[in-house]
């Protein structure tokens, strides 16, 4: 590893302690270096708080004329009324940082290139890593959203080693142990929202909770074209002014339909109309509109079979984390059903794949094959930004 | 890990050494220690050579008097017409070892404590392993058959992360990488047979070589009650001479059956009938006392999915290994049909749970729960080796 890989390394650790509070900011890392050591460090702990950059440079005070900076990402350069720190270019162009070292532009169409042209323009040298994939990947949600403009769609679930996420009696339980849940949960914080299918709600009647792990709770998203949701589930129960209900209403919608949305509403729950698809069910590509809407800028969908497959069949994720059990179910609710495919090379592949292991279990956890390209090939920068190939 | 740990791993590396080479023998390895420094090691290299112990002792020379010997299985102590090696506890007794440290004692009625009597009875020191389920894994064919008089059964698969060995198509090319098949073959090499179902034949004609890694071959057999295996297939064409057909002839055979079974025996393949189960199927039970008989120790059950499900329905394996491919194929053959279960809690569980990265797949490998328990409570050792709870 060289000593730029070591630096960048550590901006991400440091990132990673805004994990589930920072959003819609991103999670973003800093460290300020002399002399070929870290004389402070800074990360973005929380939305509405100081900026890394900002951070690591506070911490440094006069220190910091002369070092290096390494930032996760492309420092900010620009003001607005909804964005509550002022642009940290001007702060390190302040302090006289000599050189700043970039993991990643910053995909913001208000930035892309713009911090990078900033420094430049007063004489501070600017390169960017190299290798960046483990900084597109570490804001995944982030990124996806500000270059695609749609929610970043993770999909989750827990299955047997043979593929069910359930028994044959529908059951679901045991199938992951707590240390895989805890994961799981930790997963849930860093999303705006759970999606289930309304299979899972009449199934399993889950309160989608982090109570596991600290961090926020996500909205709760159920897909139930008819409205068949239970007003006694604990979703409409607990949780009923953050739900949110995907109907499709169709032609021969009974007045059952809208006596049941009027009372869901009255019990606080948003229930939106998706178009249908073809098969009278939630169109995912409009439904993740209405979502993002909502300002719902990640999804994480947690099943059942038939939303997960759903979700894969038009190729409408992002990641997909797989808890593998060390177990054998045989028949039972298979985790994904009909994709269409007939040759095993057709198969749905995956990029920048991670095994964990927890317990006797392992996680699964990777993108969607094409994910960073089409990230990259969807993103402009400020073409100035670039020149010098240094950036 | 404490000094007697250490020494007794580098006995199993030895003992790896005799990896597929040494059947029907166990692997054994065996070091000298003197003052804390291992003087000189051995293994049994392949059937027929110098067993570990007597490797060891003819590296070491003169210098083995006084010191102490590790080996990963109990000395043997008897002569036999069809045993091509004298007895180790003599050649230990005779260089003068004053210590001996056994892994796991040997399941051979003939040894079975039997060493250890011999080794006490002048005077040598001996003690137990007190850890031995790495021993008891390590030889894992061996001890089964010893202790249960059949052959040791090892499921082999390779699927997808949704748990499909084929796509829709019935094609499960793709599915794993040269670097698994790879380690598939090494399973291959250890084992007496593998089996598949007549289904596997049909669909992609394999010739179940072993031709990635040095080894044996193991004898191909094939489950096919009304013998519908093509006389052009691999199998017959190339392996005629070694190949076991498993029919089970029913009432309303056919004169085309017995035809078929001519032509088999013509070209060498040697067609057993197996009793049929409630299914009309060869029963496995049965089918595995008839392979027994043929001299099969050890059997590795490639698929297809009829014949798997078969095999774990019925509780008749010791092992499973399955390479999980990061694809998802949706429909498709699956690994694991019906096995009657339908509460997640009585899921088929395993113990002695590994998983290993394989290029970006992942193996699982472990044994039937409660596989290590049966093997103890059947297994007698002479109950004097076990006097002053040392050994
Ligand atoms: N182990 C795990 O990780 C895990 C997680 C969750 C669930 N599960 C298990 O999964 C099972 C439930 O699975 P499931 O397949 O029956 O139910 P599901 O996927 O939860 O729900 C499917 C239903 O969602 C509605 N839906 C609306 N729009 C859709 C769209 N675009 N695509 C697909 N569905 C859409 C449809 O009903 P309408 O047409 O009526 O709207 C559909 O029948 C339960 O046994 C549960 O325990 C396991
Ligand atoms: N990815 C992998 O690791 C892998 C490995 C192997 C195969 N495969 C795939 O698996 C598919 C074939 O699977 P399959 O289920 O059709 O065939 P299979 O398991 O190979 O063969 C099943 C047939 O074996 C015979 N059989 C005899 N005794 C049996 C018993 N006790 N239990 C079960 N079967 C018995 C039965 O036919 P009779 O009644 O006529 O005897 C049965 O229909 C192919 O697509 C192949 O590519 C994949």
């Amino acid at each position: 590893m060289n000593i730029d890989s070591f630096f960048f390394e550590r901006t991400l650790e440091l990132a990673a302690r805004g994990r589930g509070r920072t959003s819609p900011n991103p999670m973003v890392g800093a460290v300020l270096v002399k002399d070929g050591r870290i004389i402070a460090e800074g990360c973005h702990r929380r939305h509405g708080d100081l900026h890394a950059e900002a951070a690591a440079l506070e911490a440094a005070g006069s220190e910091a004329g002369g070092a290096e900076l390494y930032c996760s990402l492309e420092p900010c350069s620009y003001r607005s009324p909804e964005k509550l720190q002022p642009p940290c270019t001007e702060r390190i162009i302040a302090a006289g940082v000599r050189h700043v070292h970039i993991g990643q532009p910053d995909p913001n169409p208000k930035v892309s290139g713009r911090g990078v042209l900033a420094l430049r323009e007063v004489g501070i040298g600017v390169s960017l890593s190299e290798e960046n994939e483990a900084f597109w990947r570490f804001n995944d949600a982030f990124n996806t959203r500000m270059v695609l403009s749609r929610p970043f769609v993770h999909l989750k679930c827990a299955m047997s080693l043979d593929g069910r996420i359930a028994a044959a009696g529908g059951d679901s339980r045991w199938i992951s142990d707590e240390s895989a849940r805890r994961v799981g949960h930790r997963f849930r914080s860093e999303r705006d929202a759970i999606a289930v299918g309304i299979g899972t709600v009449l199934a399993d009647d889950p309160e989608l909770s982090t109570r596991l792990v600290e961090g926020h709770s996500p909205r709760p998203v159920v897909f139930d074209s008819s409205l068949k949701i239970p007003l006694e589930s604990r979703l409409v129960r607990e949780r009923g002014d953050e739900l949110i209900v995907l109907a499709v209403p169709s032609e021969d919608v009974t007045e059952n339909f809208f006596d049941v949305k009027h009372r869901l509403e009255q019990r606080g729950v948003r229930v939106l109309y998706a178009e249908p698809d073809s098969t009278g069910k939630a169109d995912l590509s409009s439904a993740l509109d209405l979502l993002y809407a909502q300002g719902i800028g990640s999804l994480l969908v947690e099943g059942g079979s038939g939303l997960l497959t759903s979700f894969l069949k038009h190729r409408l994720y992002d990641r997909l984390s797989a808890f593998v059990a060390p177990v054998l179910l045989g028949s039972g609710v298979e985790a994904v059903g009909d994709l269409g495919i007939t040759r095993a090379g057709d198969g749905l592949a995956f990029e920048g794949v991670n095994w964990f292991r927890i317990g006797d279990q392992q996680l699964f956890d990777a993108y969607r094959s094409g994910w960073l390209e089409e990230l990259r090939s969807n993103f402009t920068v400020q073409e100035a930004a670039y020149v010098h190939g240094t950036c």
